[in-house]
Order: C-alpha cells, then structure tokens, then sequence
C-alpha cells in the first residue's frame, strides 16, 4: 500500500462516525452483512449504500489490468446482481448510454494492484485492503475501492466486496449497509487445503470446477488434488500411457488437457493445484496398464520396490505432471504402507536379503527415492507423516509433512525444523460425518506449539474430503458447510477465532454463510445437523437449520 | 415434416446397411450410445463418425432462425466438446479462419424448424426427427439434420443429438458411434411434470435453474411450482404486498422478476411453469400478512371461508401471476383441507349455518368459487383429487385432476370426462425415499384404463419432489436419478417401456443416464440405492453404483 492511501486510510478512518471493534459480534437480529471468514480488522458505520447494477470497473496499478481481475470482476457482478430485474439491466443499460443519469452511491468499483506478477505460488501476498463509502465532504475517498498488492489479493477482496452486497427485497437494489466499511485484511496461514479425492470414485470435471469455485467463497487456496489411488487411476500420463487403463471405465478419466483445465480454472480463483502420487501403498491401480509394477498377482501393494522400471514409471507420471503442476509443492504420499506381501513375494524377498534391508528399510528407499525425483523436478515434496513417525532424520530437509493421524505430530515435525500441514482426521477429516461444525472450528493448527519461529513452520491446514462414500452425488454438501469452519480458522486471526461464545458470535455468521452457498448454488448442506450432510428433519429456513 | 425430405428419409432408411430393431436391448458391453428416454424409433449402423469441434449450425425453416434454437445450439456444444482440449479449439479457429482443412466426418448441424411460433403450451408439437450420416455416395442427406414443427421438437431433438456424441479418450475427439443414425422421435405423453416446493425450504433461483436445466436431459416439460403452502409465502404479490411477509426470512424470497425469470430460463429449454396455490388448506402462512385471513388465531387454515376478502386476495395474487405464468393450467391446490376449525370458530359456524352449509359444502364452494377466478383470468384450473373425490360433479368439466393418494383416481376421473395427470404418492413421490428406481419405471400411468378415448384424457404425470425434508442440499440427488425412469415411462411408447428384463434391458442406460447427468455437473444419487440419495457404500464407478 502507497504511503499516501494509507495517510489517507486513517483519515477515513479517524472521520467515520462510527467504528466498531474488529471483533463486534453479529447478534442474530442484526443480520446484516455478516463476513466469512472474519477479516483482520474492519470498521463499519451506519449508513447504507446502494449499489449501482452498472457499477464499472476501474483498474489501476501495474497489475490492474489483469484478465483475472476482469474475469472475477464479471463473476461477481453475476454474483451481486442476480436478482436484479430485467427491468434493472434495462435502466443500467440506458444510463450507461448517459440518456438518463440516476442516483446511486456505488457507481463503480475501483481496483488497484501493484505487482504485474500473476505467478500464484505458496505464501503469494493475499492481502487487501476494501474501502466502501459515499462520496461527500466526510469521506476523502469515495465509492468502492480494493487496493492489493496482486491480483490475489484482488480476489479476496472481491469476494469480501460481494459479501457486503445484499439484494434488498423492498427497494429491488443492491445495497451495502452499515457503510462506510473499511477492511484491512490476510489470511493468517499461507496454505488452506482442501482435499478432494478422485481414485475412490472419479468427480468429472464440471463437480471439480464447483468444488473450486466454492472454495473461493470461503477464500480456501489449495486443492489438494489426491489424483490417483489403489482403486482407480484416471489421469492420462503420456509416457506411461496404459496407466489409466487402471481407470474405472474408459469415461471415468483425465485427459492431460482436462487436467490443465482445472489448474487454469483454479488458477483464475487463487487458488493452487497440489497433485498427489501415493506412493508405495495406495497404488494397486498403477498395475491393470503395468503388471511389473505389482511385485506379484497376489502382492499389488506396496508398489515392487526392487525394480528400476517402477521408479521409472514414478519419473515418467512426474516428468508428465510436472507440464500440468505448476504448485511448487507436490504430494508423494507415503502413508498407511504395509509391507507385509513384500515379505512373502519371493524376489522381493530376495531383494530385501540382499541388501540387509528390513521391510521398514524398504519402504524409507522407495519413498527417499521419490523424493529425489520430485526434487529434481524442481518440486518440493510433501509426504504423509508416517514418513516422518518412520524415518523422519532421513527425510530431505524439504519436505512438508502432512498430518492426519497424530495429534501432536506437527508439533514434533516443525521441531525436527520440517514444515507441517495440519489435517488431523479426528477433526478435519470431511468423511468423519459425526464431526459437528463447531469441533472443525475449534481446531486450532499451531495448539502445542508455542515458539513464534516454530509455529512459522506450520504453513496451514487443510480439510479433506476422502472419496470412499462420497461421489459426485454428495461431495459438494459433505465437504460444506464444515470446511467453513476451517477455513475461518485458518484465515482470521487466532484471538478473532478463540475466543467468546462461539454459538452466539460465530454459528449465526455461519448459517448465513451456508445460505450464500445455498444462493450461489452450492449445496451446503444444514449447520445443525448431528451427522454431516444429513438433510434437514423438517421445513424450515436456511437461515435457521 | 415435408413430403421430399420424408421420401429422402424412406431411401436413407432403405440404403441404410444395418437397422436395428427400435427396441434393441443394449448390453453392458456394447456400452455406447445409450439414449434416455428411449427415442420411439430408431435405426443405427456400423459407422464412427468424428464430429467437428467447430461445428456450424446452419437454420431453415420458418423457425429455424429463433433465439431459442440458437441459444440451445451454444448450450449443447459446451456439453459435447467439455472434453477437447484447447488445442483442437485452436485448430478448430484456425480451421474456421478456412486456413487448414481437417477432416471430420460432421461439420455442420442443420436444423429445420417449421413454424415460427414459439408459444410453449399443453401439447405443443416436440416431435423431432435426426439423421446422422457420413456424406458419401450411400447416403443421400449427409452430415446430422434436425427436423422438427416447432423450435421445442428441435430442443428434444438436440438433446437427442448430444447423447449420441461420445468423447473418445483416445483420440480426443468427439465421435459418434453406430452411425448412421435415423431417428423419429415424439412424446406420449404431452405433460411429463416435476413438482418443487418452494414452502417447505426456500429454494434459490439457482437451485430452481439447476433442476429446470436437469429437466431438459431428461425430456421434461412442465415444472410445478408449489410456490407457497402453510410454512412459508416466499412470492411477491405487489396486489398484496403484505403477503410475502410470510416468507421464512427477509431473503428467503422471489421478486415478480425472479419468477419471470424462471418461467423465462424454463421456456428456453421447453419447459412450462405451473404455478400452484393451495387453497383452502395448505395456506396458513398468507395470514402472516393479512391476519384477516386466518378464520382465528387458533384456526389459521383453511383460509376464511366467510370473506369476500379471501376471494379478494386469491384473486389478487392469480391476477399478479397471470402477469408471470402463461401457461394455460394453473394448479388450486384443494387438498388435505381439514375443515375441523372452521365448525369451531364462531362466526364461520354462523355463516354455514346461516347458509344451511355443512363443513364439506363450504370446501366445495370454496374451491368453485377459486376456479371461476382462475376461469375469468383465462386459466384451466387443476385441482388435487380429493376436490374430485369429494365433489367431482360439480367441478368446471375443464378441470384437471391430479393424482396422489387413490391409486385408480385417474380411471375414475377420466370416465367422467375429466383430464388427469397422475402422480401417486406410493410410486411417483419423491420424497418416498423408499422407492426404488424399477417401481417408479414399472408404473403405468394409464393402467386400468383401457379405451383409448379415455386413455387421451390422461395427459400425463408427474414425480412430485415435497420439500419437508429436502433442502438445496438435497433436492437434486433426491429428484434424480428416479425422475428419469418416469420420464422414460412418459416419453417412450408404451411398448417399448413395459416389455423385457428391465434389468438388462434397462439398468444399463439408466447407469449411463445417471453419470451423464453427473458429467453434467448434476449430482444424481447412485442407481443401485435402497433408499433414495444415499450415498455409495463403497469405491467404485458411477457406471456400476
């Protein structure tokens, strides 16, 4: 932000009237706007502003004139204005021609970006800053404006901008109340996974662009996209190319176009790709293209560890990814390995003998091997944390270690100097339906870990939506309402999200936030239900269910 | 259809190497094409033909140049080339820059509308006939045609079309299997209904776009729209502008622009809007709004019989929505009116006693009276059976009775000259989550009815989507895939659908259907369920679940 504006900013600041603290509890009868996820800070006052339909955009800065700030900024205007009337569009329309001149505060919404950097990478600057207010003697900086320092940043704060527009139901106007707003807002953790799970069954790729859209509502950043597993392998890999042979059907797949595809959509929200080969269990499938890679017809998994050719695949699928992936973090895997049939598999056997090698030795190679290909694919590897539990001093000092099992896992890895993703599946486990909103909410990533320096090391969290009883048919409500939870978490400040009675300033902001799913489209299922994504018991609002 | 093309049709038919019999059962290894609803004839070859990612469409016809054609044409080619990748965009660019020439087998869809009217009613003409072909020496009309009377049989037709249009993982390109195709295509039945009801749970405009689209895969072509019932009136009325206070919240609301444009999206896509209001039952919460309404505080349904105001009011709102909805039916209602609180509230006690009325007169003047107000607006009232069951005779003989609780009501409405529309709870309720997709497929609408003049007064039925426990969340899996096997039942003849092992005959394609409407972006609960929309209770492929 330039020195000026933020002179300026303080100005705004010092002259609104009315200056709520960053922590103001929405009660239920003062319903409106409510944000989610909270941002950082945020000041609001007491007027209401309507909002012009044929609000233009003004682009300023050296990335203002970004087709991702375009294209988002037609999304939301959709979004905004959907219930406008034709007759509305009309009126917009004619003054837009400058026949008729009407009388709204908002008549356009100014974007400022500073970097032409489009790179979207871990830790890219996602913050913004959102000024609404009327354009008078009071407020030096009028109508609506984000200013960020990328397009990102422009991104979430659009999305906060669409949040503070409400369609109001007398006047048939969009309107912004308790203006003037100010926001100063960033995510508190650079990663907010969320996994989806497409080897369990396949998600075609329209279910994939809602799940990201919807992420982007609730300003998630990572999908982490876990591609292949023993059941099915639907991704086309060229060099390999009977692997997704191993796909259920032959429609049930990825061309490599469709995978670039969900990159460029993604991309276009903010949002990172993380691509995952679960390597050496996990991977039965790899073997209906390429028998060799099972180490026997009754052993096909782990992956045969003894092989050239099984670490020339993994080079091949990566060399393939690598054009698809731009994410500098890339997911290898490495849980729940049982190596058992190794031991009854005669040449692996013979193998392991030969190199006085234990089972446990074993599964360390296979997964240091990958690692090195990962690595020298200019990927920085991100493994399950059995990995670490198992032969952590061994690991590359790169890795990200993924926690799912062990509470305080993160807590021993970031000590051991590692990364850390937190995803216990005790609580952020999408496919536990018997977690309630309020246990993902109170789930705090850096619980254990006291040192600033150490908590650094835990770049976030991610919820993840395991797809053995979820197909396309109940994903979008099984991963919503509760991966809201976590994502306020993950993006509000920690004293914002621990502290008060979070049934009376958290639940209701919630409920509305499922109901703004609901409006644009995403089946998020009930708050209050007991079981996820059951439906509700009887009539009823959204607002109350 | 014209007499050429008709002859031209014979020759291509007779020229044609291989016809298959119209009721060719699919197995599950010749897997593709699979078309729902089964088309009334057809005949298919040996052929693969490639179809042009650039495809032009070319009109004819009086109607052949409507928006509606020209907007579905856009519609359906993003769903027939999701798949190709960027690249064959690209070529396909250059190809129409007529820089390059590649060689598809179908560059051009043509599509021959007669008429130029657009009037979407009861019985419109939705026949269609579609020929795809190879140009060569064999076959005189090449490439694909779409013939039909009105832009609605082109509709149906293009549907048709995109079913036949595979995508093929190998070559990336999208093709047409068993060419050529030769298909002439109508409905049976001219009303092949869905109800949504938007009072027991609110559904966003969204949501309500999200079925109409869904209804289309499936050769739907009226939705019922129960707008508003006891727990909630989410309709603007700007007669009675106090009446949408009976909605659950300040958002949980239509605007008469919203409702336009539903009926307007719907229309696009061949489907009529009924509107439903219930009365005299089924209405507690317009006395939200106008307390005069409710006969007491104690006793809020049914509506005050005794008022000219109720009239006043139901006249009101119909002459809003006649404003909105076109289609000539307009459904009253008139069911589950429990009349008990009417004898215990004084001053109705003493207008039916003033009256020489017993409870059951009222109701019936009630309910006459509701339909020469929807008469004098130029509707064709439609009423639950029980206003039949009750007092069929003295019912205006242009009312529809609909079906849900007797299971021969129809057969008894019909012979006494009364249109029906069947929808009985134990099989066409989708909200019996109980019922499998083969009881919804075996059900004959016109069983027991055996002249065909009466047959003809059976004009069609309807799976009926009651919202108590379906939410946004849920509705869709709830509807789909069941809703399809009616609207096979509707749509295909009657031979065609009451004959063979369903299992073989019919399980497969409806497997297809169902993941069809998921590439879609549909979420269809699996096939294979016990209850409805549960989710899968394992891995596996949506092709065998």
């Amino acid at each position: 932000m330039s020195h000026n504006l933020l002179l300026l900013l303080h100005l705004f600041i010092f002259l609104s009237l009315s200056i709520t603290s960053s922590l103001s509890s929405p009660s239920p009868a003062d319903s409106h706007p409510y944000l989610w996820p909270l941002p950082v800070e945020f000041s609001s006052g007491n007027d209401t502003l309507s909002v012009d339909p044929a609000v233009t955009l003004i682009v300023a800065g050296n990335g203002g004139g970004s087709p991702i700030v375009r294209a988002a900024f037609e999304r939301y205007m959709g979004i905004i204005f959907k219930h406008v009337s034709s007759r509305a569009s009309l009126l917009a329309k004619i003054r837009f021609l400058r026949m008729v001149e009407y009388d709204y505060d908002i008549t356009s919404l100014k974007i400022i970006v500073h970097s032409d950097s489009e790179e979207l990478q871990l830790g890219v600057d996602e913050s913004y800053t959102l000024m609404v207010s009327k354009k008078n003697e009071q407020s030096v900086v009028g109508a609506a404006t984000i200013e960020a320092n990328t397009v990102y940043g422009a991104l979430r704060g659009l999305e906060t901008f669409s949040q503070l527009c409400a369609f109001d139901y007398l006047t048939k106007s969009v309107q912004i109340y308790k203006a003037p707003w100010y926001i100063q807002d960033k995510p508190r953790f650079k990663y907010r996974g969320l996994l989806v799970d497409t080897s369990r069954h396949y998600l075609p790729i329209d279910v994939i662009k809602q799940i990201i859209e919807s992420m982007a509502f609730a300003k998630l950043n990572v999908l982490h996209w876990h591609i292949v597993d023993e059941q099915s392998f639907p991704l086309e890999t060229p060099t390999y190319p009977n692997l997704w042979k191993g796909a259920y059907s032959r429609w049930e797949r990825y061309t490599v176009e469709d995978a670039s595809e969900i990159v460029r959509f993604a991309k276009m929200r903010g949002i990172n790709v993380m691509a995952e080969v679960d390597v050496p269990g996990h991977a039965e499938s790899w073997g209906t293209g390429y028998p060799d890679l099972w180490p026997s017809l009754s052993c096909r998994e782990p992956l045969d560890v003894t092989k050239n050719f099984t670490f020339d695949v993994i080079s091949g699928i990566l060399t393939d990814m690598r054009k698809i992936f731009p994410f500098e973090l890339f997911h290898l895997g490495g849980d729940e390995v049982n190596t058992d049939c190794w031991k009854n598999t005669t040449h692996v056997k013979e193998w392991l003998e030969g190199r006085n090698f234990t089972t446990k030795d074993a599964y360390k190679y296979f997964v240091l091997r990958a690692q090195q290909i990962a690595i020298s694919k200019n990927w920085t590897p991100v493994n399950w944390e059995e990995t670490f539990s198992s032969f952590g001093k061994y690991l590359d000092p790169r890795t990200v270690v993924q926690n799912w099992l062990v509470s305080d896992i993160c807590q021993k890895a970031v000590a051991k100097g590692f990364r850390c993703i937190f995803s216990n599946q005790g609580y952020w486990y999408l496919d536990h339906l018997d977690v309630q909103w309020d246990t993902v909410y109170n789930t705090e990533p850096l619980n254990g870990i006291e040192d600033p320096s150490l908590q650094k090391l835990v770049i976030g969290g991610e919820v993840c939506m395991w797809g053995e009883t979820a197909d396309t048919s109940v994903v979008l409500q099984t991963i919503w309402p509760r991966a809201a939870a976590a994502a306020e978490r993950m993006w509000s400040t920690r004293e914002a999200v621990s502290k008060g009675n979070i049934t009376l300033t958290v639940l209701p902001r919630l409920h509305y936030f499922r109901c703004l799913l609901n409006n644009r489209g995403v089946p998020a299922a009930p708050v209050d239900n007991w079981y996820a994504r059951r439906p509700p018991s009887g009539p009823g609002s959204c607002y109350a269910q």
